[in-house]
């Protein structure tokens, strides 16, 4: 279906398509170690709150991989060190914590095993999270496109697409699924400064998956909105607190507030995996920065004179009442968010 | 005072300061001929509305140049055809338009002088408007200092600084005067793509000037207007419209929404020139719309996939009802603005 594949496991190596090197290459990343992976999620080979979750899941594999000749002791510390070594590679998105604690759960039930049983299970587990996050996305997609129709322009920021996902994708989820009902749609895609991942990336898999898209430059959506008019914006989460504020990749939030300014619904797509509902609001929600390099020498040169400050947050938070709806595999939630998102959590189970 | 002149007349050539290639190199280029100053603007080695019309002056000046020798006739019709070729290069700055009428005025005046004479009148006339232009900068810094405190932080998009000018600047000519009045301001610079002019141009001005700076992706306003906290928003004009209505860089307009979201005030400086009093509305000005090329090449490698749509307007109107204040040479005008705007416009007098 898919002419790519975000990430798959190959012959003891988790494979991930390099995204740094999109749109201009299509090229693909073996890991044979926990810190190959670290340093891949750390530098964005691989992106995306869903994908980002599985892949920290595979590489717990390559942990018990890399260590199953040892003993026993050594090679369970060794398991807690390549969990503690991924889940510090990026501090927002939950699914990453997530993810690591459903690998957790398998160690834990796993103490009497030996380590190629153990590392067996855990390959088991890695490849039913990836195959959850599939089906999964394929849920919500159904689940919002009710939401879209026929002509509609979409506004989205950033990717959460197939790219962002073990495959299908979130917000644009929604938008493959509509478009497999028949919709025919158009998408504004936000090129997304500073690493232009809505440029490079959404509009790569959308033109790939026949979707007409045209590519903005973030300050021109008020234009946009203004003019089209825009339908919708549907963008993904990296962590949704209990009361619905989103946490999403920088400039979701002012998205937001044009998109009230100009009475525009805006959806939240992403999988019960991303709340945390032990965060009563965004403020809580630890906010990646990331090096000033990204914005002062994004394209190879420098755009900004030698010693200028700098402010390059990764994320920024929506608060829950700039929110039409969250759509996630179980439904969507509408405001108040707290009892919805409440009973998602208390329905969820570890994959 | 300035390390930079942005430009200025030498031996028979208009000199411009290359903005292209700022902040990297400091590169003056020389116009001799009318279609060198046409493509220097339609290039943006200059720009800025109050720059880009002094530059078309002198264009008309080298147009009397060019064509010294020539019959009366044929020499009158030259400087017609340069004013045409001048009036083509960019169509949303009016302070081109009303540079050219400006010129216009001296040759309509001239009937009776010959080609050196009308020459030597024409460039007496582009250097006062050069002189003018840097004078009413100056006048216009000072009746916006006042809305400034000492410790405010102020964020601006795009350039209205000296490079945007004959010298000095509009919104940052306001910064520079508090400045001068011995108040601390710091400065977020919205980098303002597609062409950085915010991360190349006003972060190396302001910082040249010692004006503390943070350069920050268009999309991080948001975030950094509910952080910070912002004290206020100002910004230059590329036209006003009668009612208020102010056309100026793309992405002015969501910076405006966010400021009213956050209860910031948003001004507007510009010069009586920038004024249209011509046109009711914003919604009558014409925005031009640039080459595609400029968002998925503007670093010199693809950012977007081949073939994907771009929407590459270069300016945005913002309603003025956004508008906090606008702050011109002849003192600050609030909402309503028609009265104030028409009593400014008929007191003005041509330079």
């Amino acid at each position: 279906m898919s002419a790519f594949q975000t990430l798959a496991w190959g012959d003891q190596a988790l494979v991930l398509l390099d995204q740094t090197r999109l749109p201009g290459e299509t090229v693909y990343l073996e890991c044979r170690e926990v810190e190959e992976v670290a340093r891949a999620i750390e530098e964005l080979v691989v992106r995306g709150a869903p994908a980002i979750g599985v892949a920290a899941a595979y590489g717990v594999v390559l942990g018990a991989l890399e260590a199953l000749d040892w003993e026993p002791a050594p090679f369970r510390r060794h398991l807690q060190e390549a969990r503690a070594r991924l889940a510090r590679t990026r501090p927002t998105a939950v699914n990453l914590f997530w993810a690591l604690a459903r690998m957790e759960e398998v160690i834990a039930a796993g103490a009497g095993l030996d380590n190629r049983q153990l590392c067996d299970r855990l390959l088991a587990r890695a490849q039913a999270l990836r195959a959850e996050d599939e089906a999964v996305c394929r849920r919500l997609g159904q689940q919002g496109a009710a939401l879209l129709r026929d002509g509609f322009k979409v506004l989205t920021h950033c990717n959460a697409g197939g790219l962002a996902t073990a495959g299908y994708g979130t917000a644009l989820g929604v938008i493959y699924a509509a478009q497999e009902e028949g919709k025919r749609l158009r998408v504004f895609a936000d090129e997304t400064r500073p690493l232009l991942q809505g440029s490079r990336l959404t509009a790569w898999e959308l033109r790939q998956r026949g979707v007409e898209v045209t590519v903005i430059c973030d300050n021109m959506a008020g234009a946009v909105m203004r003019q089209a008019p825009i339908d919708c914006v549907i963008v993904g989460a990296d962590r949704i607190a209990a009361n619905g504020d989103v946490a999403n990749k920088i400039g979701t939030y002012g998205v937001a507030v044009l998109a009230r300014a100009h009475q525009i619904p805006f959806y939240v797509a992403a999988p019960v995996s991303t709340l945390d509902l032990s965060l009563a609001s965004g403020a809580e929600i630890p906010i990646e920065e990331r090096r000033p390099e990204e914005v002062s020498r994004g394209f190879g040169r420098a755009t900004a004179p030698e010693g200028v400050g700098i402010y390059n947050p990764a994320f920024d938070v929506t608060p829950a009442e700039l929110v039409t709806a969250i759509i996630s595999e179980k439904g969507l939630a509408r405001p108040p968010f707290a009892a919805a998102l409440r009973g998602w959590g208390e329905g969820h189970r570890p994959g």
